[in-house]
């Protein structure tokens, strides 16, 4: 009886994360090469193939399948127990939704997504205001009919982060205010700022060179996944055996390239490397955005904004760019990647500024799930925000409010996950520093040991553990934003 | 009451539609970018989403639906009618299979892809022997389900070629052999054989860049599709309004990627003209692989290879190519592009000896579903009939039965569709040079006349009408295969 049930439970899993296969490589699809033309059709597509996966998930016998087996979980082997722990969460997220309500949610963002693009690409933040009018409706709607109380926010910031609440956040970004808000304006007045070099032009193909040289070295299987370009770099898993990145390449700064791939190439590897055991499965995927982005900024700042890291590298790119980068040194090159600045982009933003960037949307997405706000002023209180963190104001809404894909795609939440995410790199840094001699590992471009742990500390686990869980045992203690804080000090305040 | 099924009609459609989107853009994704590293998981998926297809489709309630709406036939608008019919015919085609012999068999076909292409890498047959004898095995047992009576090869030339047998296939074979083969044997007894100057090393960028510039020039609407490369050239039809062709570049042979971005745009003409009114449905593409082929190859031969289109595009090559070309005249080149060769690849031969090919492929599926074939013995048989048909023999199983990607996907009686898609076209253009100066509109590369023809008399009806139908209306006759022995004999006996 409880074989079958085991047995009736793999094989929704298996159906469901075919399902979302199939969902994730419309996406990519969609992101990459699929024409413009097809949009109204490849939104229907996704409202029905989303139709399927609610029907398929969410319904009476699922919901008794997963009851039964929670009861027995005592019984369960540790894959399925973490199985039935993940699909009740996702079950009680989503089950208060009607299906004609969630089906016409992912019609609209597939149809938001175009919308968002080209409002960008015209610098017209109306094209993609209504859009956004719609998908906060929405979104406020699902929060009356499945949140738990407390924030309203707060229901959107755990499906990003399961367990972090606009409490903790507004504790975390206080924490991070006080102490960065100075260090910015202490680093910006003394650092060197002549590092024009990096806006020369730097030719493309050499650029996507680069990128291939460093994915493999950094631990990326070659074998296993790829890498294109987007319009706004992502890493997108359709298995772990088939795990893609993209990336941007912009003639005139070739930092923007290589941090891009350095960035995804730290999701891929994380996905690459989920125990093979979990199979095709909803458990074969990082646990959390915060998770998930601490590794991506783990490769891309702990590791690639490191002068050993360079020590090795730039010789690399020095030789494709002898004439861009001839009286260049590894020390010009690295203050250069390392340099400071108030700017409007988050995606280009360095390590120091990018939490307030963070900070922006933070404030924005909490006011619009407290407040009825009208989504017309938005681009005016962005401005004002960048203003008052910043102290700079953007010139239009392309570098402005539409300067980010998420809330097109109605990911409200999902940006806090990003400073969650520096913040836990630190702490994972700090703890790896015990066991790894992490610069010499960087100085012989040596990834393996490096790799290894992070694998066996967080990636293996995939989702079968919750954040606070891999936090805890990975580093002996909970999430601590102090390891963040004294890292940033360290580097800056030479 | 008539209503509401109609609109159940219209869901099952639109659902069926979506699943099939899924399906192709898996097919897609396989074919052109995706790692080897994931063909299990795909292999999965693949199965998954058959299963949800199969499922969705094939029960009780789509049955009573279809027959219910079959009876009330007059009552239904032309659109809705010709719903109905395909889907029942559809439906009593797979109905008879059970769903685990018809996902299992969607699973071998997705690995036996790989299993093929590594195989033809490798020149070596037995790496794919034990997936083709599998998927014979399953074709066999799928025929007897779902055979009509008649010879057994019938039920699978029924699928590409409603209504379609070996008998009217035989007959056509003998009267194309009785006329083909003494028709190569003075083309290349009197022909110039100095062609030697396609061979040379000819840019691959640049074959990209007159793939890039014909396909509009043709008539393919590039808002609504695009073109990539892949091992074996192919058009894929997410919807009307996103219409992809693959083609190959060789830098030793110019006219291989010209051709077939030619004949994959003939293709994808097609689709894209199919009436926007039928929207995301199973009438939106076309109707069957002849017809489709025979808009492929009216496109490469009727037009791609006049004497007309020549005169206005060589010059466009020359000047890409001043270095190559110097020497050759728009005469050299129709000559070139028109040479008669007994040749081994099917996807490089000529008008003349492309039948040939085609012949020995029919007579080997007609073998394999007449008897208790040995499977590894069919390399030699293919090298056996190459050798009775066209006088040379394959050296190794990638120049011979490895070929061709077909038998992979199970798409046993597909082969026959081009040599009728050949026949059909010359039948078309009879008819079409009765209503449209041809010769002048290439001459002018003036394409919008030839197309709206196509497209009104055969692209519009997507699969809303038979083939034999579309025939008929466009060309005033039923299948006549003298139009293309008379046009061989005017273009090659001069």
């Amino acid at each position: 009886m409880l074989k079958e049930k085991i047995e009736k439970l793999n094989k929704l899993d298996s159906k469901l994360s075919a399902i979302f296969f199939a969902q994730s490589l419309l996406e990519w699809d969609s992101e990459t090469i699929a024409s413009d033309g097809g949009v109204e059709e490849r939104a229907i597509v996704a409202g029905e193939i989303s139709e399927i996966y609610f029907n398929t998930f969410v319904n009476d016998e699922t919901k008794a399948l997963l009851e039964e087996l929670d009861e027995r979980k005592e019984e369960l082997d540790q894959v399925t127990k973490a199985i039935v722990f993940l699909y009740k969460r996702k079950f009680y997220n989503i089950a208060k939704i009607p299906v004609e309500d969630y089906t016409d949610f992912q019609v609209l963002i597939s149809k938001s997504y175009s919308a968002w693009e080209k409002a960008k690409n015209n610098k017209n933040y109306s094209i993609f205001a209504p859009f956004l009018t719609e998908i906060i409706k929405y979104q406020k709607k699902f929060i009356k009919l499945r949140g738990k109380g407390g924030h309203p926010y707060n229901t959107l910031l755990d499906d990003f982060e399961p367990g972090i609440t606009v409490e903790i956040l507004d504790e975390f970004f206080s924490e991070l205010r006080k102490n960065i808000v100075p260090l910015v304006q202490k680093v910006c007045d003394k650092q060197n700022n002549e590092i024009d070099f990096i806006n020369k032009k730097f030719d493309i193909k050499k650029q996507e060179e680069f990128s291939k040289y460093i994915m493999p070295k950094l631990g990326f299987d070659t074998s296993r996944g790829m890498m294109t370009t987007s319009a706004h770099p992502f890493t997108l898993n359709l298995s772990r055996n088939d795990v893609r990145i993209t990336t941007n390449f912009k003639e005139d700064d070739i930092t923007n390239s290589i941090f891009s791939t350095i960035h995804e190439t730290g999701h891929a590897i994380y996905e690459q490397n989920i125990d093979e055991k979990f199979g095709l499965s909803a458990l074969t995927t990082g646990v959390s955005m915060g998770i998930h982005e601490s590794q991506s900024r783990f490769y891309e700042n702990n590791l690639g904004r490191n002068i050993n890291f360079w020590n090795v590298n730039f010789p690399v790119i020095k030789k494709m760019y002898k004439k861009e980068l001839n009286d260049i040194t590894v020390n010009d090159w690295y203050r250069a990647v390392n340099h400071v600045k108030k700017s409007l982009i988050r995606i280009e933003a360095d390590e120091v500024t990018y939490p307030l960037h963070i900070m922006v949307r933070y404030e924005i997405e909490k006011m619009i799930f407290s407040d009825d706000i009208d989504v017309n002023k938005l681009p005016d209180i962005w401005n004002d925000l960048y203003e008052e963190y910043l102290g700079i104001r953007p010139e239009n809404d392309a570098e402005g409010i539409l300067q980010d894909v998420h809330w097109s795609g109605g990911a409200f939440g999902y940006f806090p996950s990003y400073a969650l995410g520096s913040a836990y790199a630190a702490q994972f840094e700090h703890a790896m520093r015990k066991d790894i001699d992490v610069d010499k590992a960087l100085k012989n471009l040596e990834m393996d040991e490096i790799k290894e742990w992070l694998k066996d500390k967080i990636h293996k686990y995939g989702s079968s553990k919750m954040p606070s869980e891999i936090l805890k045992e990975a580093t002996g203690e909970t999430f601590n934003p102090e390891y963040f804080i004294k890292y940033l000090y360290n580097k800056y305040e030479i």
